[in-house]
């Protein structure tokens, strides 16, 4: 029975923290910086260090494959190694380098798989830089095309293209080169449900869909003392309306819908004047299509309503809209028997956030690990996953690659 | 009978516009700045050129006296001629100019009035630099002392005293001794009502009482994908249930109650996160003193509502409380006979904005004339009234001076 060294996939999670790290005890690895090019650089040299195999293809998506014995498409485990502004240590990291524990457990018991076994570390996942977030994987899946993603201009006025090639990660093979047999994406919960529920498993069979709006509310600033309340026309006052229905909605929709309002930006923001204009946004998620476009159009009624009902004009753009996605039931499947067969608890759930392995999932059967989040946090120096967590996670892909390998029918 | 030029009155109401002009077209002369000081040697040369006995007081109040034959106490006008940080060109500087215009209609027509007549520029009406508000005003009738005047920082980091010494306005006339027989403000609506309902006079008899909360909602930042709606403390929604209940307190008061949030600031203000704090405003008014009270009241229970529905902790500051001010109805009936006189349509109204009047309301019969604002707009470039306004309103200024020092009893 193969087991995975804990302590070396841990030491690499530390050392890999260390790449970056804020003044907060966070991460900061935006793509395509210095920082990121370091953290590459280092994972790298642990896959060279192992004797695998490593490509990078185009759009700078790391490809490390260990040979099988039987010329068989790969079982491709990772994730990514970019981070948001001051993010945690394990979002993204914890796959990849979960993988690469994987296949050096393999290497190190001299146990050789039938299919090849691949670790990838994805260009961009987060989006927190360049936009659209996973973006290695999309172009990977065919889902955007190379000249688009090469013209993109990050937040800090920098071209793609030119910030791939500055740090060394222009590499040349061809996107989408290998198709294979499987992806499996060990992650943090990155939400509380696991914890909440004293969970250690999650295999993810669903990603929510994702619908994003940006409201621009135009009403009429005006003094707050002088203005009677029925001659106001206040942006703000139609802001909370919007708010408080989007809540109503969610509870309207039931079941795992949610949505909500992040950002609120009144104008001119001062204490003794009536909003006059206030942008906010609206973030709605379902992993059934048909509710999501129900609360779609819940929300656009409720746009009308308010502006009627307050005299202010209210327009929309869409900033993301993704279909839920359906994850392999089979490859779910394994998971939860892999982690039945190590003892440990599970459920069959929905991801809330993006991941690679959406993308994935376009072009092979792919399914997702997740391990607790404390207090659901992530994108955040404070994001963590007790250690006992983490161990069991790493088993559980280790398990459910050699499943698969061993000919579980996929 | 006397008339006013209100060609001249126009034209120091343009020159003055000039000192401090920002690229929006608006007037920009912060209390005590350069600009401020420029505005002051402007109207000051004015007053001197006009033969008039101009004083200084400690807090940086600029009186300019016209000698009358009976040595009565003042019949006093003015306002303020400092802005907020791009205001209008109207917004104080109508009741100096005004006041001004008033004196020099007397000396140019040879008529010597019994009382003494006055023209006050108060300092830092505004508090946009150095808060509180109405300061000069406020000093001059007692109700704050000169050393903690003094000792005032700026927004910039400035000493009040120093800035007072450095622009040249740190007179040496105790404050307060000048008490008016009468003072008189003419004054903008800076609200709708009077444009609204087509009335070109108001005889201002309340000034509106005032109620400024600060609020802190901490609540938990949590991913907006994988929170469930169950598991939220969503200090956003916490928010805008808030405003709205705000709004609702208005319409159960009723009446001229007024209630605004005007500043919401989310954090972390992102798409993907539910609110973990929010600061925001709230804004209650009226010139009923219960009323208003009543308003606090059913405030306060809304945050213990909303704190326990939501999960959310609440707390508040009062950032400003001021008692509704009465203003002497002797002198508002003078100010709507010297309206009916000249023909003007006019109306008894409250000020829902604060005023030097309402401090020296405490110390001499005060009220006040407004002129009609175009769409209410104050505190912006976009600050207009009609010339012929402002004529009407520096005629029934003249008429109802000239009421009170003919001897209708006050």
């Amino acid at each position: 029975m193969l087991n995975i060294n804990f302590k070396r996939l841990n030491g690499r999670l530390q050392e890999l923290s260390e790449v970056g790290r804020t003044s907060e005890g966070g991460s900061r690895r935006l793509a395509l910086t210095d920082a990121d090019k370091a953290g590459r650089d280092l994972v790298q040299r642990w896959m060279i260090d192992l004797g695998l195999e490593v490509s990078i293809d185009k759009i700078g998506n790391i490809f490390a494959v260990l040979k099988g014995s039987a010329n068989k498409k790969p079982i491709m485990m990772g994730s990514h190694i970019d981070t948001v502004g001051n993010g945690g240590h394990l979002d993204g990291c914890l796959g990849v380098l979960g993988g690469l524990e994987v296949i050096e457990t393999y290497i190190e018991n001299g146990k050789i798989p039938e299919h090849d076994l691949a670790v990838a570390i994805f260009t961009n996942e987060e989006g927190a830089r360049f936009q659209p977030d996973m973006m290695g994987s999309l172009i990977h899946a065919h889902g955007l095309s190379l000249e688009d993603a090469y013209q993109t201009i990050s937040n800090d006025g920098k071209k793609l293209k030119e910030e791939l090639e500055r740090i060394g990660y222009l590499g040349d093979m061809e996107c989408g080169t290998i198709i294979p047999h499987a992806f499996i994406e060990l992650h943090i919960e990155q939400g509380p449900i696991l914890e909440k529920e004293n969970i250690k498993i999650g295999a993810v069979e669903n990603v929510q869909g994702i619908s994003w709006t940006s409201v621009t509310i135009k009403g009429q600033a005006n003094h707050a003392g002088t203005t009677p309340m029925s001659m106001r026309c206040d942006a703000g006052y139609a802001a909370a309306l919007l708010t408080v229905r989007v809540r109503q909605i969610a509870e309207e929709i039931g079941g795992v819908h949610v949505g909500t309002v992040g950002v609120i930006n009144p104008k001119p923001n001062l204490i003794n004047v009536v909003a006059g204009d206030v942008k906010l946004t609206v973030d709605l998620r379902n992993v059934d299509e048909e509710k999501l476009k129900q609360s779609e159009k819940l929300f656009e009624d409720a746009l009308s309503d308010i502006a009627e009902l307050e005299g202010v004009e209210i327009s929309t753009e869409t900033l993301a809209r993704f279909e839920p996605v359906k994850f392999d039931d089979r490859v779910a499947c394994v998971i939860t028997q892999a982690a039945n067969e190590l003892g440990l608890s599970n459920k069959r759930m929905n991801s809330g956030a993006g991941h690679d392995a959406q993308m994935m999932a376009r072009i092979c059967p792919t399914a997702m690990i997740f391990v607790p989040s404390r207090d659901g946090i992530s994108h955040n120096p404070k994001e963590h996953t007790d250690e006992h967590y983490l161990k069991s996670g790493a088993e559980v892909l280790l398990k459910t690659v050699q499943k698969i390998d061993g000919g579980t029918v996929l």
